[in-house]
Parts: structure tokens; sequence; C-alpha cells
């Protein structure tokens, strides 16, 4: 079976100059893989020469004649840049012409007009942003990343569904354990809204394992772990900061003294694998969940070896069926979860919680 | 000037086995300082005579004969065991006899009592837990750690004001600047009662900065970072997590074989001084704020150098005249608190929240 991504080569901080050269690698790696790279031809095609890839089959450009700047507001996304390369890319798996869109353009915006192209699967009010930590021993699965600032206790249930399609269909499991992000694993700990998503979480077919703390998504404790967009966001850009600050001081360490870059070269074998082993670009690629087509969220500051990380995340959410999983775990859950908003007392129609935020890579390691 | 603190000797993991080798440390390292030990005589008079201390003039034993185990619930804690070492440290700072409480006591237990005995400070509606965490130019004060699960915006509001007079005390700093944790820097981000709060700290007198994210925690963007308690929950402990799964890998790294033990062995003086400046230890102990009184709390798991740490914290607090400030500030801005409290709709006597979360040190350096 041929596999068909779409690229949206504009987004990001860096564009085609990114985009092209991870394509370019990932065809090469891939014999199933075909590639639409999305955006403006000259530059797509400028990489592709420098890269002696003009002749690969497996990619095709697309011209799209406008771009998704970064700060764009959502609106300018939505309405007045109908040529983007973001919005072609993500009309051609509307069509069915690619089966997932990666995309490292700005977060609102894709969020946005996936949600108005591909629309949202039935029983889904809120689509989330997923993405897996790593784990000692592999990963953990964690949504909401920042699509939803604010949750009903039923939300909370839709991601835990999601979470467990996409982790099964991933990892071929099947009961994955889903953990509740709260501040102590006592059933009494936490907000009403936690307290609720918890009691619907019992109530569930899925395999619960309780409440869970923040501590626990680096340990691995549960395959998945859902929370509000608010709560995911600060964990991972906390993540993020935390990862950074302890590299630069192993760098700053390290580079003392003459006879500290001497110890630095001593031990490399040993800091190159424990940088290979926490490299965060491993981890790029949050998965749109929810949507009627399968979007990977590539960290705009990408490399592009990162950003290959974020089309293979795309090629293995095809390559084990997701976006079906989603969609029948949907179906089969579609009672329960009308009858749970019902008796959670939450909105039946709730709107999207404003401009999603940017979900970051956790671990970061230049050290 | 002589200062005197009272040590529950009996919280924590290990009790006297390490709350009193810590106050030991202390008084001989600290002339001025006067250490009350309370607890069960026993245990403490065995750790004393252990650590030849039975005669220093700076420490005296307090008897009290309970003890609040770990997983004691706050009502037991509250109203079964008025003769806890815990209640009895904190009684002595009500009657002025010492002039702060360090415990390594359960967190909910501890605020609860704290709250019963000292009562909290006019114009307080929430008490709030705060501590010290590591960035690259010295420490970001974060509260509220785990007391408070939902705020209103004036609650986060409060905060502000005490993050404010707890590090200008500490720091000799005139303004502070104060971050609002959020999920992206722009005003329209975050939730109904971020955005709020956003508002009414623009309008007072503090110094603020903006909407602040989870990595600027440890960048240092801003001397205060102001959350609600549950989010700064999650935040402390995911760091928790991340720096503890981290060192795991270095120390298994390290540790694969004979020439990676070499290698260990060669970048030695780095990696100490690595785990030096990143050593959680020296982040324990943090503030219950808003009390008529100083409470310390350390980490239940603290050893003797991370509770000695947790002693000076509640020595400093003193010397800088934390509570006087406090007490000053609150006073200062009561009336625009109930006019903010107005303002934003808030309830006027809210409730505290349930049981606090148990506040981690983030930093974990065990590699």
């Amino acid at each position: 079976m041929t596999i068909t991504l779409t690229i949206d080569c504009m987004g990001g901080d860096h564009g085609p100059s990114v985009t092209v050269p991870a394509a370019v690698s990932f065809v090469r790696s891939h014999a199933d893989a075909r590639l639409m790279l999305v955006g403006l031809e000259a530059p797509i095609r400028a990489q592709l020469k420098k890269l002696k890839a003009q002749d690969l089959d497996a990619l095709t450009v697309v011209p799209a004649s406008e771009v998704v700047a970064m700060d764009d507001p959502v609106e300018v996304a939505l309405r007045k840049k109908k040529d983007s390369s973001m919005r072609v890319a993500l009309n051609l798996v509307k069509e069915q012409t690619g089966q997932a869109c990666i995309s490292a353009g700005n977060t609102g915006a894709l969020m946005a007009v996936s949600r108005y192209v591909l629309k949202t699967l039935a029983g889904i009010e809120r689509p989330a942003i997923a993405s897996a930590l790593p784990n000692p021993r592999g990963y953990t699965m964690m949504l909401d990343l920042g699509a939803n600032v604010d949750c009903e206790p039923q939300h909370l249930l839709q991601f835990a569904e999601m979470g467990h399609a996409l982790v099964s269909a991933l990892e071929g499991k099947e009961r994955p354990t889903i953990g509740l992000l709260n501040i102590g694993e006592e059933v009494i700990k936490g907000n009403d809204t936690i307290k609720r998503a918890g009691e619907l979480l019992r109530a569930s077919t899925l395999n619960f394992y309780g409440n869970v703390e923040g501590n626990d998504i680096y340990k691995g404790t549960t395959d998945v772990i859902v929370c509000d967009g608010f709560v995911g966001n600060v964990a991972l850009k906390t993540s993020e900061g935390l990862a950074q600050m302890l590299s630069d001081i192993i760098r700053e360490e390290f580079g003392r003294s003459l006879l500290t870059k001497l110890m630095a070269l001593c031990a490399m074998p040993v800091l190159l694998r424990f940088k290979r082993r926490v490299d965060h670009r491993q981890y790029n690629g949050a998965a749109l969940l929810g949507l009627r087509g399968l979007v990977i969220k590539s960290h705009g500051s990408a490399d592009a070896y990162a950003f290959e990380w974020a089309i293979k995340r795309g090629y293995d959410a095809v390559k084990n069926g997701v976006l079906d999983r989603l969609a029948r775990a949907m179906e089969e859950n579609a009672y329960p979860l009308e009858q749970a908003s019902r008796d959670a007392g939450g909105a039946g129609h709730a709107s999207p919680a404003g401009r999603p935020a940017e979900p970051y890579s956790a671990v970061s390691s230049k050290a």
C-alpha cells in the first residue's frame, strides 16, 4: 500500500529550507511513501534542486500562492488566505488525495483551518492535541496539550477515548491504561471537574488507572494521560524550560576551562548516548485528534531531523489505521458520551475555547 | 537578635533521625539561632545523645505526645491529635515563643492546623504555598503550589501581592516583577479567570510583567510567578519527574560498563559541580503564606541536609521581617482587594478548597 502525505512546506520558522530536506530524506528511506509538497513553487523547487531530488517520483510539488505566517491571527488564516499552503495541504486530505497532513504552521491557525476544512468526527465536541512524551519504557501519550483551555468532565472522557484509540492503534495494545492528571492519587483530590471526570472514567469501558500526578508523565505510570489544555500546555512547557536549563548548565560546566573540556572529551561517548536518548526531536509531531482526517503538528522551530520525525508520525498513523480506529471508538461510545454530557450537566455544543496554545516538545537537550 | 524557631521533629518520612541532626547542624553554624525541638522526648533525646548535642544551649526539647502521620486525614490532625508535635510547634509560634515553625509533616494537615491555630492575615482569603525554583540567575518564586485547586481572579492577585512582599523582603528588591502563568504571552490567551486576573494585575500597583509560560519558570523571566494550586502543583511535580528521569538516564549511561564508569571518573569534577548546582535539596522549604505566623513546609522525604535548608528558609524569613512585610502589604492593599473581589464577582468568603496537594521540590538530581 502506498501512503500519501501532504506537507505544508511553508509552515514553521524555517519553511522549505527545513521541510523539503526532511521530505526528501523521508522518501529516500520509506519506499512506500509519496509526499505532496505544498507551497510556493520557486523556493520548494530550489530546495529540491539543491538536494538533487528534482526527479524523485515519490515527491510531487503542489503550488499554493499564500503563506500563513507564524503570527497570523486565526481569522486571517481562516478567511483571508484561502490559497495558503496549509489550507491546500488540508484540502488534499479532505478530498482523500492525501491521507494525512503535516504542518509546522502556527497551532491556532492549523487547528482552526483543520476544523473548518475537515470537520470533527461524530461524537467529538472538541478536537485535542496529543503528543508522546518520553518515559523509561517508551512514551506516555498526553492530551490535551493546548487546544482547550476550559474542559467539562465529558471532554476529558472524550480525550481518554481518543487517547485509547490512538495508543491501541499505534502500539497494538488492547487496553492501554488511562491516567487522569491530578494533584494527588486519592479520589477526593482535585477540583469538581476532575472529580466528575474521574467518575465518568470509572464508569466507562476504558482501562482507567485512576489519578496520576505530574511526575507520572515521566515515570510512565500509564499509557495515556488526560488533562485540560491549560494544564497540559503548562506541564509541557515547564518540562521544556527545565530540560533547557539543565542542558545549558551541563554545557556551561563542561565548557568552563580547558581541563573540563578535556573531561567532556573523555566522557563524550556517554554524553552522546545520553543526548541521543533524550533528544526531544524524536518526539516532534503532535496529533490533532478528533477530526475527519489526520493532521500532525510539528514544532514551529523544528529542524529537518525533527520535521522528519513529524512526517514519520503521520506515516505511522496512516499505516496503523488510526483514523478508522478513532471513528469506530467514537461511534461505539456515542451513546455513553451523550449520556455523560447530560449527566455532567455540560453544554452539548461547547464552543472551541479560543486560540490554542503552541505545543512544544518536552525534552530539549542541546547539551 | 536571637531567632527562635520551632521544629516539628516528628513530621516527614524519617522523623527525628532527620530533623534532629539537621537542627544540631543548623545551630552549630548559626550562633543567633535557638531551636525548639517538639515531639516525643525519647527519640529526640536519643538522637541528641548520638550527636553529642545534649548540652547545646541553643536547643530545647518540648515534649508532645502525639504524631500526625503522613497519611492522616486532615480531620484527624485537626480534631483528634491536639497534642501532636505539629500542633504544639504551631502553638509556640502563635504564643510568640517561636518566630517560625518548620515541619515536614503532611501538607494538608499542616495547612489546616496552621490556619486553625494561627488564622489568616487580614485581607487574605486563601493562604498559598510558595517555593523558590532555580533559574540561571537565582530563583523564581512560584505560588500557589497546591493549597487552592480553584482560584478566582482576586485570589491570583492576592498571591501576587504575597509573592511581591516575600521576594522584596528576602531579596531587598523594591519592585520584583510578577508573571501570570498562562499558555501564551498574548493578552487574549487563557481562560476567563486568567484574563480577569490579568486585568486586576495590570490595574494594581504591582510590577506586573504580563503573561508567562511554563518554560519561563526556569528561564527566570520574572521574580514571581502566580498560578492556581492545581496548575502550580502539576508544573512542580512534572519538573520533579523529568529531572528524576534525566538523572536516572545519566546514571544508567555512565554505569553501563567498566569503560563508561572510567569515563564518569574522568568527568567526576564536572559531574559533581553540576550535581551541586542543580541539587533540589537546596530548594527545600516552601512557605505557607497568608497566615499570622511563619510556617515552612519541608518535603516529606527530605534528608538532614535538605531539612536544614528548610530551617534556613524559616530563619531567613524571620531575619528579613517577612511576616511584617506581608501584613503591611495586605493592609495597604486591603481596599483594592475588596474592590477587586466585587469587580470580579468573586465570593467574599471562599472556602478552602479541600486538602492541599503535597508540594515537591522541583529539580531532583541523584545522578
